[in-house]
């Protein structure tokens, strides 16, 4: 049979490495030690799973940490994933993402190409990041957090020091294009970060927040849906189905089913 | 004969892909079906060209599109170009650019190292994109528009939401560095946005556009040349030819020469 | 043996390069004529080393410049540096960096996952780019230069034109997130530049500089340091030591050992 992809040319798997049922490997891709796939998963072509991190490189007793990442994964090609992320099911992500150690998500995590994750940060379930975003060490975003391109997580407040305290994102927050997340930053759930903007302090909940330096310019309720007359657009989760948990039943419904799902 | 590159180590192309006369491919290079290479075209090392769509992981009836790239294509390394798009000739890009389906693009395509180019989108001929440059799916862009890098063309007005319009914009208009298009932005012919600008709403044609949120602060033509003393520098036409079709003997003649052209 | 890495598979060096002692080659490596690699450096996978210039694809007489890299480089996977590049002692690097022809950089050279260096610039020793930089052609930076993620240095003042001249950066001086360097600006040393600043012009020493376009808001001694109460955080030289030379020893008992270093 004749395929397109999927030919087991130049593939490389450690002997140690796990790999669970139904996974197709792309050719080029390297998995390394202890890097477990979950059943079901798709790895394109040129990938690097497992990848060492720096003590390797000069630490003869170097111990390779473990690396997971649950079922039905697609990982598009050219992505780099350190040893030691452990990534939820249903995780895709488009091509030559970077995403290094120390990095925990949630089910159904997705992350646009050329995105870079510097590691040591925690997403929860449903974060959706479009291409080339850049998440700074020791960060922590809720549930449901949606980033668009060229956003910027910081951790330093006044560089260069010996601080790595990065932001803190609340569930169901979108932040916009070009942003800047400043170190410290707390944002609360379900607000609005316009694009731009650059982002600093600490903010309540349902908050639209623009301008550089940001403002809280009012709640995020005052803006008119351009898709349906005479409907305010936030909160987006009633608006908004496509790939979602709530999708076909609605916002409300799902929440009374599963009224413990956002404290996970 | 040594050869640096070329060496045809590792190049795998489909027995259905269309590779036309006096055209290199580089090492590790991937054509996959239906992709059409014009000739004296060079394709550089470690590139996948026809790159299958989602559908390709889940669908059993999947179809491969037809891709097409022209005559005189330079590709440099590390660059995927999915199915389904449709190129014309001398098409230059540098590295690791990538170019998703449905995308369409006039002649003399040029495209900067790590741009993301997200697909369904049209260019007209002449366009240049510089490094990094990031266009959202359902753009529009005319001919001679040059855009610079990290410049954001966006689609969803109010994230997230089902809406999916992008910018339009007009010919021999100039995007400067980091700058941002809103979704549904209507920019004219031959405007200048200025650097980290974040741009929606509608404007007319030789316009200096700047701010965020942008506004027009005049006619372009009030902007000094550095090169030429005592000369206002936009049109730049009359100013710039390296590459351009009226390289020698000036932009009047060219215009006077090609009056259906800009009509294409 | 086991190996998680340098497997020796795919690798492929030119006759015409010159590789230190104790140099370790990832897999999938390409090195071309007239590299040379100094001692005890690691060079991981998938990078290429020596990338031929422009002239090479239409050129028959097109000779290959030298590329000089010093000892104890570690340079990570993905990378991708032009021929005619003189890189210092110490250089390491993040994944998938490219740096064009014509780049000189000094000793201790840092540079960020996916930053495009687009060459014929200098660097002075001890410069740290963070991930996704970009440095237009023409530019000049001094020693202890750190600059951070999306950060742009232009060098063409009214696009497009036939000018060429990026800006200049003193010793010292920290150019924070998301900012722009326009054509020929000229900042002092040790300033700092905030984020999302667009920045032109002539500044002086010793400067906070904001704002869009950028002013110069005073002087950096009043910005009080997150770490040590009490203590103004800048010059950042008596608060931050990691990797620099006065290391464990302080930055005027350094000075006073070296008075003539940043003079080289």
């Amino acid at each position: 049979m004749y395929h397109l992809k999927f030919n087991n040319l130049n593939v490389s798997i450690s002997p140690k490495a796990k790999i669970g049922k139904n996974v197709r490997i792309g050719d080029n891709t390297v998995i390394y030690d202890n890097v477990v796939i979950g059943d079901n998963s798709t790895i394109c072509n040129d990938c690097v799973l497992g990848e060492p991190l720096n003590g390797y490189y000069s630490d003869k007793n170097y111990q390779q940490p473990t690396t997971i990442i649950g079922d039905h994964a697609l990982i598009r090609s050219h992505t780099l994933i350190y040893a030691g992320c452990t990534i939820g099911q249903h995780f895709s992500c488009g091509h030559r993402v970077t995403i290094r150690e120390g990095l925990k998500a949630g089910d159904f995590f997705s992350v646009g190409t050329l995105s870079d994750l510097q590691g040591y940060t925690e997403f929860g379930h449903y974060c959706r990041l479009h291409s080339n975003v850049h998440i700074g060490q020791q960060s922590k975003i809720g549930h449901f957090v949606f980033i668009y391109p060229y956003v910027v997580f910081t951790n330093d407040p006044h560089p260069p020091s010996n601080i790595c305290k990065g932001p803190t994102v609340g569930d169901f927050t979108q932040i916009a294009v070009h942003s800047i997340l400043l170190p410290m930053a707390k944002i609360g759930r379900n607000c609005l970060i316009g694009a731009n903007a650059t982002v600093g302090g600490t903010f309540g909940d349902e908050l639209l927040i623009a301008g550089s330096p940001a403002k809280a310019l009012g709640p995020i309720g005052t803006i008119k849906s351009k898709e349906k007359e005479g409907v305010m657009h936030y909160p987006w989760m009633y608006h908004f189905e496509r790939g979602m948990p709530w999708e076909g039943i609605g916002f409300d419904e799902w929440t009374k089913n599963n009224p413990d799902f956002l404290k996970q």
